[in-house]
């Protein structure tokens, strides 16, 4: 079994406002040192497959049909 | 200016409804090699601070107060 990581953030240039708020809130809060935030996803999977490359292939497959939506998105697929 | 990276995902043992619609939906479109799927969430912060120390404390902060639930959400805190 493979375990990888899969992570989904938006491209730069593409507006982010839930990170916006987050901006806001922990400004809020007292932490004025803080930029500019971000948020993106993060996908954990497990796959029943023995060879790595195959499996990296299938995952990098995932996340242009599913996972990530390529016009804003990029993603980062790790194996662990 | 510090950049980090917070990943946040759900603590072993919490139902992830999410993760489990997004493996069925990977099992419909011929990926069926896939076990189990989870979701987390990113963050990536910019910090007007110099020092990496200071900045991972800070950081460390915003999770507990913030951007995890660590009732049932695990944190990670990377500096990049």
């Amino acid at each position: 079994m493979i375990k990888a990581r899969v992570t989904v953030t938006l491209k730069n240039g593409v507006l982010d406002p839930q990170g916006k708020a987050i901006e806001g809130a922990l400004g809020s809060l007292g932490f004025e040192d803080v930029g500019q935030v971000r948020q993106g996803k993060v996908f954990d999977l497990e796959l029943d497959s023995a060879d790595p490359g195959t499996a990296k292939q299938q995952i990098t497959a995932m996340c242009e049909k599913l996972l990530a939506n390529t016009v804003i998105e990029d993603y980062a697929v790790e194996l662990l």
